[in-house]
């Protein structure tokens, strides 16, 4: 398998985390965002949306980080990366969700491009619309790890799930971007007994082949 | 069932498709948006995340529109919204994907709401944002469809999937908005195809109890 993945883009370390929890080896193919190789015409043909990450695998591409995920636990069943219950299974994909859709977008590299350049808001605005989403966002993740009695060392249970996959990068680029984190204790337990584990922490941006 | 739905959301009219592709009764629980309903202490009993769409059923609360769709596939299999296959799976998947995490967020009305109140973008300039992330996310989309053989008469093959599901109620934002819709030909077709089914038709947000 190729994965086609830049050090600091979080849906990609999303999938290095899956592929490492699976013990699956891929080449690594670097495609650097800031130098705006996702539009380039060769990374088109592969990722016609011109997104990073995806995942080839044989004759195959594969895009969206989730999707990519949900795509590995089929074809590599161990370690599961989401519950075998159709509840269980709805709580990670909606906790994946919450980070995926309600946060992420919303601070990726394009978006913050757009605010500047397009709509000529300041950098000061910029950075406190990165924090609002990401600050709001993570305490509705918050509300639900702290109440919820699935929650166990993990997002959910005591194994590491697609959940965690999807949390832990949003907290790099909160961390990077200097957010509040103490009104989620929850999420930054979690975070912590992820980091402990090889999968999550050597797949990190800073530990990739191309970190700057 | 319960479903908790605002008549505009797209990601409420998405549930509401699958619904009734599969032929399932529910109580439709309406959650005023512009009144801010959703963040009602009675609505976080219910939805910590106080996002719509969310589903009763029983006990339990499903909440984030993809997560939902998947668990009505899981308990419900017919007919079935995912292919069979890992691959064909993994395509619906990452195209409803490209709706629900590269186009909805930026236009949903609390992102809305935040340029306009907290980064005084003016409306030119906000219908400018939303007109952009529309138009170019639906172009990748259009690539893809045009592109790959497994398109059919819907976005994959010749029975809606969740990637109908997810891409008519988009159409219908991006058209309440004026967005340009003439380079999307492929996306076009397939949302023809799709309005003429019931499923599609019946559960727009004209039709909805809560339809202003």
């Amino acid at each position: 398998m190729e994965l086609y993945s830049y050090f600091r883009s979080s849906a990609s370390y999303r999938v290095r985390i899956a592929l490492a929890l699976k013990g699956l080896a891929y080449d690594y193919k670097a495609i650097h965002l800031l130098k705006n190789e996702q539009q380039s015409e060769s990374y088109a043909a592969v990722a016609p949306s011109r997104l990073v990450p995806s995942l080839r695998d044989g004759d195959a591409v594969i895009a969206q980080s989730l999707a990519i995920i949900e795509y590995l636990d089929e074809t590599h069943p161990e370690p599961p990366l989401l519950p075998r219950d159709a509840l269980g299974r709805a709580r990670v994909r909606a906790l994946s969700l919450d980070v995926a859709c309600e946060i992420h977008p919303l601070n990726n590299l394009r978006v913050l491009r757009y605010l500047v350049r397009d709509l000529k808001v300041s950098d000061e605005d910029k950075d406190r619309w990165y924090r609002h989403w990401v600050e709001t966002g993570l305490l509705a993740v918050e509300q639900q790890l702290a109440s919820q009695p699935q929650t166990g060392i993990y997002a959910h249970g005591d194994a590491p799930t697609m959940a965690d996959c999807t949390l832990v990068p949003q907290i790099f680029n909160a961390q990077r971007l200097q957010c509040r984190l103490d009104h989620v204790p929850t999420v930054m337990r979690v975070f912590d007994a992820c980091m402990k584990l090889p999968a999550f922490s050597e797949t990190q941006p800073s530990k990739c082949p191309d970190a700057a």
